[in-house]
């Protein structure tokens, strides 16, 4: 099975020891639309399976292990034909990538099956999304360009408040936890989960409960990675600096750029990765 | 908003220093089901929207959130009625949760939208399902009883042996790993994903291409934590043993006492939790 690189280069405004402009890898994410194509009743039959994020690389073994596990294919070796990959190589634009499973001649795959696992997670953020336009449309609030103005010492100060109160990942070492800071780096409120998505999801619900929505002036800290999920639900109540402690995606990034909002990676108590507008960080 | 319980306890075999059994607490990770209801040319639809795994608590921020994030709602303090819970507090096996969310009078929901969010991902693992008792049903192959026996040496020696190889994460530091070890601790292949899920699902595909499934005598590392999802797809290729570098939730541990496999939680190089069925492993 074929091998594509994982990480992009990226530039990155390092603040901290040694600041400035540098270039760093990340991490890609990419969309992947799976179809199944079979025949039945003497027609060729079309259907798009998922619509998943992921990192290039092991398609192959992706498709078939998702096939299987999924429980649509018994035997992937034996019931998928060939794959047919459609990249589009020469856009210029980061577009839709599909693989085309064309299962063995006569095998109609268990569709109430496929039916029932597609009654699904909106939860996911991503999935069922083919386009980033059009997640944009969705967007009610977008990001105020300029504001919020935070000091850099400020920014490095967020991830002691958020584990000073994650008490759930205190007890058991496994849960996300995300949190709301005004522009002063004063904690509002938090949220847990052991889904990162849920743990925004509730950050939002509450922002919204407190009539706090568009956060225009306003920090929300993740406690792992900044996903392109993450930060589009971020955008959705009109956020315009996200920090994660952890590493940012590649679509994280994309994203964050197109929405206007400041994205910031491997963020510590002395230093930090500023993906995007960093007119946001007064360093 | 109310607050739930985010950990529970349970019992834990803990190898290295101070080994024995001890109670322990883990994340609590259980599916919600999300349900919209409204009345539409003088009927009342319910419609349910997605079934999430999440943690307990702040469950009323979690649907306010998640409807507002993927579009549904403009404004969920305005657009919800009400929001009812259905819990079942006295069954003995842990059953579906559901919340219904009763929309104002004379708001109808954008469904096509709504349905455009469901055409989404098998690759969320769980999502879809509603019991544990279907998804076994979905297992051809079970863990066999009794192997692997694993020396508890060799389990220590796995992280090691994953980080070497773990390209992506060396560069980006943003990615997951999981690998395929044989008995004796041998890393046969690993694969890697910004989706956990991804990655689990190209492992069991290289596996099915070598033809080793089941994997009936080996050992998946995990290099985050152990979700119920990823319990679940590694039952499916029959892997009696899964390791994670991370913790283990509480559902992760339910589904892997059922399946009859080892599970294995925050694996160094000298200690290790095994949450169930320690008989596999040597100490």
């Amino acid at each position: 099975m074929t091998d594509e690189p994982h990480f992009q280069w990226v530039n990155v405004h390092r603040t901290g020891s040694g600041p400035g402009l540098v270039a760093d890898r990340v991490c890609v994410e990419e969309p992947l639309e799976i179809v199944l194509r079979y025949h039945q009743n003497g027609a060729m039959v079309s259907k798009t399976l998922a619509i998943t994020m992921r990192t290039p690389g092991q398609d192959e073994a992706l498709v078939w292990g998702l096939l299987f596990n999924e429980g649509i294919l018994s035997d992937p070796k034996r019931d998928i034909d060939h794959l047919e990959f459609r990249y589009d190589c020469n856009a210029t634009v980061r577009t839709q990538q599909t693989v085309v499973a064309h299962l063995r001649k006569g095998l109609i795959p268990d569709v109430s099956r496929v039916e029932r696992n597609l009654i699904t997670s909106s939860s996911c953020g991503v999935c069922g999304r083919t386009a980033l336009d059009r997640m944009l449309d969705q967007c009610i609030y977008l990001p105020r360009t300029g504001l919020p103005l935070i000091p850099v010492n400020s920014l490095y100060s967020l991830p002691g408040k958020l584990q000073s109160v994650q008490e759930a990942f205190r007890h058991t070492g496994g849960i996300h936890g995300c949190a709301l800071f005004d522009a002063a780096g004063n904690l509002l409120f938090q949220a847990e989960d052991v889904g990162r998505h849920n743990a925004m999801d509730k950050l939002c619900g509450i922002a919204h409960e407190r009539l706090l929505v568009p956060v225009s002036n306003h920090v929300i800290l993740v406690s792992g990675r900044a996903s392109f999920e993450l930060v589009h639900k971020a955008c959705m109540i009109g956020c315009a600096v996200m920090a994660a402690i952890g590493a940012a995606s590649s679509m994280a990034i994309e994203t964050a750029e197109m929405y206007g909002m400041t994205l910031v990676g491997f963020l510590r108590e002395d230093r930090a990765n500023i993906y995007t507008h960093p007119e946001r960080v007064a360093t």
